[in-house]
């Protein structure tokens, strides 16, 4: 131990409930960090929209990863989980473990995410710190007008599935960590493709808008070829997707010829984007909510009757390589 | 690995999306496992309470052990929390890394946290399992009826200070789970010693039942040295306690002597029964309640106005050794 111990208690209070003099209490938190746990007041007409994500070092993150970076990633896995539904995202609660007090450590974790759940104007309403191997579980709550929740099971035969900003941005900047050699000469785009990975940006406000619009929702996380045969599954459909179509960013095309730049797009997850389903009348609105909040949206392909997804390269049949990352392979 | 690979989707699915064809859905489940977040429907007119506890092997819990008991433990941990704030325990989610699929451990695991869900009408409406060390986090969602749940901060100067059941008895079975040499000439004891901490009984109808009458609780899970001065200061307090006072169950009694016997009761934790404070005229209200939940319910002291814990033995002052399960301890 490197530093004095501290209770639980005290722990969390140092490091977890920022509460300037003044500060006007987040909406809805009645009683917050600090009892046995938090009572919230959910808006009226309101369904409650709940989820949980797990980080564990070695899986989730490299060994030596910068603490904000993990702090942010925790949260921000959880947000993109409430966009993928429509929800506002309103609490959440932390069930950290770590293997030792390291102050300076924890001090930037909070930063990184207490820094994005500002922008999100969510609070922290709760936790447990325990030791332990590095896991960060984040649980966020919020919420939806009664009967708006974009499911997974909603897509019908002929909707129009598209994505939101570009994919395989993240597992090539992940490539890059793991392989620093490799950035020589390719530095802007290199850091560039890392913050993707560090930072994700979780698509809260886009998620909202497409309440109401988009016929099914869900988050690419574990990467297209893993996350769409769920979707396509829930909605008891199958899907046609033209990889020709898949939205690949200069900075990717820059560092990878066009097989690895697919790969990533397809396999490597981590991106965060939304994946939407969408009927082709209603695809013009979809496009303008996305317009509006300046992220680009890309039609990749088809929901049909048929179970399974065709993958397709300029028409022809195409084997993925990857089959999406699975947290037990 | 010794099974097959599973994704996190499959491994969810088989495990904990207990649906025998049939069943009625649980109250308030508008999604549960399967998309990226569960929409529940809180009752209206109530606010909803939240919590989350971990349980990490080597630390909350000794490698080998049995894995229902693992499951029960998470899961009653977290009931203790709604108890504890007068809530009715609804929905939980779950975080569970370990290092390996192990089908007879999940199956096992799974049918102890179930189990402990099906008496509480609990359901588990989402989860993340990933590889790593074995962790297991719940998250829980309970409600209200508005504006009385039971804070830690309600203690008035003059309120008696309660406990349910007996203390210690965790403490002693933790001791021969750890020591099982000691079992010997005395099983049926350590018998009923050992279950109190591995299948503790949270004291959900109680806290229910407090609601209205007491004007203070928590849970003790971390031991009673460790506990009441987090309530005494949120509520501004002091209090005294009467150590002779403390219950102390007859298994105990017999295993230990009166100095093993009260600090075990005082700082052992895992315990996971409620302190309350309630004001001396609704004392009589309180007991009655307990009474009928066939709980046995024993004045141990007072709050006072002077900050800090008078431990008091036959009117002496006394230190206690321990001071309370810390996490980091």
């Amino acid at each position: 131990m490197s530093a004095p111990v501290l209770g639980e208690f005290e722990l969390i209070r140092r490091f977890f409930a920022r509460s300037p003099a003044g500060a006007s209490p987040r909406a809805g938190v009645a009683v917050g960090i600090g009892d046995d746990a938090a009572v919230l007041n959910l808006p009226s007409g309101s369904q409650l929209v709940a989820a949980v994500d797990t980080l564990v070092e070695g899986r989730h993150f490299l060994p030596g990863t910068d603490p904000r970076s993990i702090g942010h990633r925790a949260l921000a896995v959880n947000l993109s989980d409430m966009a993928a539904m429509g929800a506002t995202p309103a609490w959440a609660t932390l069930a950290l473990s770590m293997p030792a007090v390291e102050p300076a450590w924890l001090e930037q974790f909070a930063a990184g995410l207490l820094d994005l759940a500002d922008l999100h104007q969510v609070a922290l309403v709760g936790g447990d710190t325990t030791r332990g191997p590095l896991t960060v579980s984040v649980q966020i709550l919020g919420h939806v007008p009664h009967g708006s929740a974009v499911l997974r099971s909603g897509a019908q035969r002929g909707d129009l599935l598209a994505v939101t900003g570009t994919l395989g941005d993240a597992g090539a900047g992940l490539a890059f960590a793991r392989t620093p050699s490799k950035v020589s000469g390719q530095e802007a785009a290199a850091e560039s493709l890392l913050a993707r990975f560090e930072y994700p940006t979780p698509r809260v406000a886009m998620g909202i808008a497409a309440r109401g619009i988009a016929s099914a929702a869900m988050d690419l996380s574990d990467g297209l070829v893993g996350d769409l045969p769920k979707l396509a599954q829930a909605s008891g459909l199958g899907a046609t997707v033209a990889l020709e179509k898949l939205p690949l960013s200069a900075a990717l095309r820059s560092v990878a010829d066009a097989a690895q730049a697919r790969d990533w797009a397809l396999g490597a997850g981590d991106d965060y984007e939304l994946l939407f389903t969408v009927a082709p009348p209603r695809y013009v609105a979809l496009q303008a909510a996305a317009r509006r909040l300046n992220l680009t949206l890309s039609i990749i392909g088809e929901m049909r009757a048929a179970a399974g997804i065709s993958w397709l390269l300029e028409g022809a049949a195409f084997a993925p390589r990857s089959r999406g990352f699975d947290h037990f392979g």
